[in-house]
């Protein structure tokens, strides 16, 4: 942590900055500079000490700015876990090198829609089947899903069909309970910071799959990430699904490319990428989704519908099954190619 | 609704749109274009079968894009409730002409931290007692609120002293609880989307500020404005507090001040403004929160803390008692200076 | 400046950056860190050699990241000139506590036009005639300005009706010329890093108003500025005229009200705002305008035309003079209630 | 082109609107709507119509909103123009199939490090050198170019080397001069929409590339295009260089990888990608470099050089040549992998 002081600091404002920082056990470097002073801690500082040192700092008189060196996560971090996690659910390896796509349906529609949509992503080489039964939508007068008995038809049609699951939970006292049907949960990107969700999420002892807010940093995501490790969760994943746009008129939101190689670059956990929502628009979700690919992503969650024009939800970005067979044939040849260096 | 076809969309194609527009009971209008044709639908289409149509329609082939002409909320809307909303708590009114100030600490810390806030913003002219009790915050190693505890000393103090509260609650499962202690239920920024919140406190009774997401569009904050709404509740106040910023190093977020007339001409809901969170530094605080006061906003909601370098959080954005007062000479000569136009 | 070594940097790459430091004349301080080590740099660096340090230690081994604690800019910088600017043209001041109000037409479209215009705003109380006879337009089948002769019709205006003009110049070899006839040059937001058209403007003489680029932070805005000052040219005005938005539905674009109190805390260049632009909308400019008035602004920029459903630019967001008339009036009455505060 | 009106217009705004609708010799299709009336125009509107209708309907009393249905640009449009734009110089081809790399330093910093950097790369198989001679840069303490000494020896290297140049130019002034010394005119993102600049480069009879601005939308860019295309130029490539960041902490700009499909399904100019300006750090470029080739990208402008920590700017960004090698091969893998979709 680093302390700016403004130009026109006093020596007393300076002294008492740095007499906080002593007084919780920490030592301090006065750096003159040229224009102003800076005061650095050189010690390690407690992550639970952190945000109140900011705190307090930040509102002494003379302080202009106060600067992390360190990051705000850490059980979420590189440096302090260097081996790439690998999560593994039955069979199926996510991570450090293993590559996961998840597909289906926005939303679980009907036994029938699911079956069918449930056997084509299987067909092409879907790991994981994914369906939403608890639904967060912006108008309250917009489908919010079939909820328990959802749950109920992708229980099923995951038995006979032999795939795994993955579902959006949005309570934290449903936690529990959709726990006991689906393989992975996910954390929607409005939910990220549903700190209470987090939590419970954390507790489940089940994979959780995090969503990024559309305005989050990186930083705000994987802090949101370390709310679930702390819990003693390990099977995390982070999702990418695009962040707030400046242009609304071709895509729903901007695909944040950058993220997969930061995340991997700065985090051990697996980073799933989502084109589906990354720009919202079924003809322009292969370009991205190989993009992805390419980049390093450790998986892709996909949606496929049987016959997108008569989906409940998300109709306009859920790719057919035949354009989604086409697109795991690219993707392998992606991974293919790039085979030395990143796969498994 | 319109429907923007393909430049290359077949006959067939838009006749099988018109099919499923007329599917509906609802009337269609061909309009061939220069360059492409649009189809028009000039009827009315109920709230709950806009996003149906949607959904439909964009994912049909030779479909380019469905525009909407009609927002995504109704009862928000002024065209629907053309009175501006007044809400009345005790003797306090906000909106249609009357202006509140909310003020008080980021969060409840103890009892004397609490009494010799509410006894200074009192003074100084605030009718309502802000003070969180659980505090959603980015990192888990964070002062998370006192929770039941501050609840506790936040209605103690508040009879003390006489004045009104509000808090924010961020799990569903506590609406309830919460709405005994408070007069008022905040939902956070972070929830603005947590639609099992937004339904928990449209059904509490009690009054609810909904703060705007960082990343949500007008509509998007109004059709969540409308959950609340939609479950009997009329007494909803928007805060706006900043939207994501494209340049962190001088303010933690930017003061959306458009959204006042915009929410104002376009909804008859109260807008209050959160300068605090908005710019982020109690230096620039009194400067925006003027500018709020100046666009027409119906109330301000402003951290304010006895010792904000004690502060366990938002010390940085939290005015002095003695800023605040100095303030709050300056809000009242504004809103005199506008007088015939704004004020009651 | 503050170089922020990788986690994992050796103790050879950690020497290397010291001795770079080193020969260019400067001191290190080296902070061992937690997590990470920081090397200081506690001298005061010459502005020139800040970028080329910035480029070098950048790219050295085992370096993450380097952190400016110093700003970009100087000559714009409150520190380097604690005093506001004022600016004095004929009888008109401008910053350091006075007040402008610049207004007038998008474009120059005819003399009739502009003439009508022109005593409407000096009526209401406008000092200055805004009208732009070279265009800047996005697209290339839009009206681009009457250039000379739009020009040559603003000085007949301005010299009969007795009021001081800006003018935006696009292109660098204009400069000369089009200072010839206008009182102030506009640099649009579009050309604000446009360095040969600063530097030609910084060499001119005359007044400039240089306003921000919509994805501008402040930090590249004062350095656009310190391209103008390094030309000797100390008569400059900044203008916030709305930042990129993340929702276009009812606004053009973001007005950064933020920006107001920052700039004055940080440089001591009047700061201009100009409403019309910041949300483009006429119905909703006086709003914002008050607010910047409150919030400390220096000056409004106003688009006013006798008939704006006639402009052949700009229409949608222009004042009638009616509304303007209106608007002067609140403007005088919020500068008079915050007298002792700001006004002169 | 539609016109929406307010919810409370009255019949004769609509008729008022129909009539101006009427005197351009438009026709008009009135749609009444459940809330509100549109009013549509089902004929093809001149493109120099189009903006002058916007402006005065968009003005007139009772209406809300002008939608555009048809784009701001043709010329530079899918439906004007079906087949894919390929740019032929000397033996090189770009767009249509056919993949370009351009590669070198960021700017000419002498003849030594230019041939060294022009040697490296053509060997790893780039076709074209990049180098700039005119650089714009932030601050103006930073090193701005070699200029015309630049440009000699560019051409000096080039021709040495035999490999093809592009580099920036900036002032409209100098497009002739800097058009006799390389073979790809550059216009910085900082001038997409510098408008007497892309006018003379429109008027150069040189291929040029045209960088995105970092806040311009799609249709903002393609307008821009639109300047250069109107002018008889039609060897025209778009360079994606990565939009305004919500996150500055790990890169400096955020690559949108959704424009790549967007251009390619609604424009017929090639895209190129610039994934060094795109994410800002050398460890991230070869990740979002193989993600743009995946999506479809028609070539990559990338910076390297011989000894980045020497670099007197971008240095943080730059490959080493033998990092640059490594991508080559990537790049070749990866478009081999995809070749039956692709490449030619």
């Amino acid at each position: 942590m680093m302390v700016l002081m403004n130009k026109d600091a006093t020596e007393e404002q300076i002294q008492a900055v740095v007499e906080v920082i002593h007084s919780h056990g920490l030592k301090s470097l006065v750096l003159p500079g040229g224009e102003r002073t800076a005061i650095g801690i050189p010690s390690a500082i407690p992550p639970s000490l952190r945000p109140v040192l900011d705190e307090t700092l930040s509102a002494m008189d003379g302080v202009d700015q106060v600067i992390h060196i360190t990051r705000p996560y850490k059980l979420a971090s590189r440096s302090f876990h260097p081996q790439p996690t690998e999560i593994r659910i039955g069979d199926v390896r996510i991570g450090n090198g293993h590559f996961v796509v998840m597909a289906g349906p926005c939303a679980v529609e009907s036994y029938e829609q699911l079956r069918e949509a449930a056997l084509a992503v299987k067909q092409a080489g879907a790991q994981i089947l994914r369906a939403g039964a608890y639904k967060p939508r912006t108008s309250p007068y917009s489908f919010q899903g079939l909820q328990r008995e959802g749950l109920e038809i992708l229980r099923v049609v995951a038995e006979e069909v032999g795939i795994l699951t993955i579902s959006e939970v949005i309570d934290p006292h449903d936690v529990e309970m959709v726990a006991e049907y689906v393989d992975i949960l996910q954390i929607g990107a409005r939910s990220m910071q549903n700190f209470p969700l987090l939590v419970a999420a954390g507790r489940s002892g089940k994979p959780v799959l995090l969503k990024r807010a559309p305005s989050a940093t990186i930083d705000e995501w994987l802090a949101s990430a370390e709310y679930l490790l702390t819990q003693g969760n390990e099977q995390v994943m982070l999702c990418e699904r695009g962040i707030v746009p400046i242009d609304r008129t071709y895509a729903r939101n901007t695909l944040d490319i950058n993220a997969v190689p930061i995340i991997k670059h700065n985090s051990h956990l697996p980073i799933i990428v989502d084109p589906s929502h990354g720009i919202g628009h079924a003809r322009y979700v292969p370009a991205v989704a190989l993009a992805a690919v390419a980049a390093g992503a450790d998986g892709l969650l996909i949606e496929v519908h049987p016959h997108p024009e008569r989906a409940l939800s998300d109709g306009a970005q859920s790719l057919t099954p035949a354009a989604f067979a086409q697109l795991m044939a690219q993707i392998v040849a992606v991974r293919n190619a790039l085979a030395p260096a990143t796969s498994k």
